[in-house]
C-alpha cells in the first residue's frame, strides 16, 4: 500500500490521528521537500515524533525515480509525505498514477492546504475564482499571465489567491548547463516582492483602474503556525510592507460582503483608512459588473 | 480561549493531533451539526475516541444564542467543533468574530474540507474557478443563478465544484410558520438529483452548448471516507446514477489538460467513451474560449 499522506500546514502535530497511525505501519517513509516546507517542523522533529526515520524525497526522486519510492510498496506499506493537501501539485498525482500502474494500492489521507486555510482572511472560499501563481521575476523572464486571470476574478466580483514562488533546491542556469549538481539556497517569495511584481505589470499594461496600486491586498504570512498574522492594506503599501519569515500568500478581494469585510478590518492597521480604500474599489468592480 | 477545530471530513480519527490535544485541555466541547456530516462518526463515537462529553450544536443556538456557546471562555478553553475546515461556513466566522468582541482569544486548528480535497478527483486545485451550491428545488423555488457561475467558469476553461443541498434539522414551512419545534428528517442531495436539477435548468435556459445534457460530470461520494468512491460520466446518466449513501458533491469540468483526463479516465466505467465525450466538450469549450 502507498499512504498520501498530507502533513498540513505548521507542525508536526497538524498531521492527522488517522495519518499518524498509518506512519506506524510503514517500512519506508518518504517527505516530499521541494514544493512546500513545513514551518514549525523539520526531518529531525518529524523522525522523532513518528518514531522512525523519514527520508527527503527531492524532485528527482519523485519525477525520475518514482519506482525507486514504490518499491516494495505491494508487500508493505510505504508512506510519502507531502506539506498541506496530497492533492496540492501534479507531481503527487503522477506518483498516484505510476503507483495504479504497478497494482499497488493507494490511499490518500487528506489535511489543511493553502487551499481551503486561507479562508482564515475572512474571505468566503466560494467567493474566490480561479487561483494564480506568481513567479520570481529574472532579467528575462517576467511572465505576467498571472494578471489577465485576476482581471478575469474580478470582472465577475471574485477573490483571488496568488500562491508565491518557492525555489527548493534549484540550479542556477549555469549549473543546469554544465551538468552541475550544486543547489542555490532555497528561497521563498515575500510580499513586498509579490506586490512590487504586481505593480510593475500594472504599469506595463496600464489597462485602466481593475488593478491599481490602491487595490487592497491581503497578506498572509505563516499560515497555521504559531506565528500567523494576516495584513490587509493597498498594493501600493504591501509593497513596502515587512512580511517577516516565510511562508507568505497575498489575496487580491474582489467585491466584499459586508461580513467579509467586518472580518477583515481586524488585521488593518487603520481600520478607516482601508474601508474607504475597500469601498473606493467595490465602486469600480460594481461598474463593470453592471 | 475559544479553539475553532476543523475535523476533517470522515471519522473521529481525522482529527489532527493539535486538535486533539487541545480538545483534551477544554471544559467545554460543542459539536457543529447543521451544516454538515461526520459520515463515519457521531456524537457517541466522538465522546468515547476524546474521553468527554460532547454537545450537539445546531443552527438556532450557533446563530442565536452563541453567548452560551462563549460563557466562561475567558477564564478557560472551549472548543467549537466543526466537520472539514473551521471557515467552511459564514457561521463559524460569525462566531469567531462575536468571540473577538467579548476579548475572547482565538484558535483555528485547520483541516481538510471538500474545497481542498476534491484534488482527489484529478482535476488541478488552481484550473477551478467559483464554487457554486446547488438548493433541493420545491414547487415554488427552484432557484437557477448556479447555472450562470458554471457557465462563466466553463467560459475561461476552468472546473466548477458544485456543493449539494444538506438539510438537517429544517421545519416545514407550516412549522415554522406555527412556530412550531417539529423539524424534518435529515435530506441530503445524491447525485442523481443534482444532475437531474440542471439538466432542468440546462432545457429552460437553452442557450447553446455550454452545459448539455453531454457535459461530463464527475460524482463524488463520501469524500475521505472509507467508502468513498468516485464517477465520471455525462450529466446525463449521471442523472441515473446511485450514488448511494451520502454525502455527495458534483465536479463539472472544464477544459482538462492531459495528465487530468489521464486521472480522471480510472474512474469511468467505459473509458473510451468517457474520452470522446470528454474530446467534444473540449472543443465546444475551445470555441468558446478563442
Amino acid at each position: 500500500m502507498l499512504y498520501l499522506i498530507g502533513l498540513g500546514l505548521g507542525s508536526e502535530k497538524d498531521i492527522t490521528v488517522r495519518g499518524l497511525e498509518a506512519i506506524k505501519t510503514c517500512a519506508r517513509v518518504y517527505l516530499e521537500a521541494y514544493t512546500s516546507i513545513l514551518m514549525n517542523a523539520d526531518k529531525e522533529s518529524l523522525e522523532q515524533f513518528y518514531g522512525c526515520e523519514v527520508t527527503l524525497a527531492d524532485r528527482e526522486l519523485v519525477e525520475s525515480n518514482a519506482d525507486v519510492i514504490l518499491e516494495g510498496a505491494d508487500t508493505h506499506n510505504i508512506a510519502f509525505l507531502v506539506v498541506g493537501d496530497p492533492y496540492g501539485a501534479t507531481t503527487h498525482t503522477d506518483l498516484h498514477i505510476r503507483a495504479r500502474e504497478l497494482n499497488i494500492p493507494v490511499q490518500v489521507i487528506h489535511n489543511a492546504s493553502i487551499m481551503n486555510a486561507v479562508g482564515a482572511c475572512g474571505l468566503q472560499l466560494y467567493n474566490y475564482g480561479q487561483t494564480v501563481s506568481l513567479v520570481f521575476f529574472t532579467d528575462n523572464w517576467r511572465p505576467d499571465s498571472f494578471y489577465d486571470k485576476i482581471i478575469q476574478n474580478r470582472k465577475l466580483g471574485l477573490h483571488t489567491l496568488v500562491l508565491l514562488d518557492i525555489k527548493v533546491k534549484e540550479q542556477s542556469i549555469e549549473n543546469l548547463a554544465r551538468g552541475r549538481k550544486i543547489y542555490e539556497p532555497p528561497r521563498y517569495m515575500d510580499i513586498a516582492t509579490a506586490a512590487s511584481q504586481i505593480l510593475e505589470v500594472i504599469e506595463n499594461r496600464g489597462q485602466g483602474q481593475l488593478l491599481s496600486p490602491l487595490t487592497p491586498g491581503i497578506a498572509i504570512s505563516r499560515l497555521g503556525s504559531d506565528s500567523q498574522t494576516i495584513y490587509a492594506d493597498s498594493l501600493k503599501n504591501l509593497s513596502e510592507y515587512d512580511s517577516g519569515e516565510p511562508l507568505h500568500s497575498l489575496v487580491i478581494p474582489g467585491r466584499m460582503h459586508e461580513l467579509e469585510l467586518d472580518f477583515l478590518v481586524q488585521f488593518c492597521s487603520d481600520k478607516e483608512q482601508f474601508k474607504s480604500l475597500a469601498s473606493a474599489d467595490d465602486s469600480v468592480l460594481q461598474q463593470r459588473q453592471s
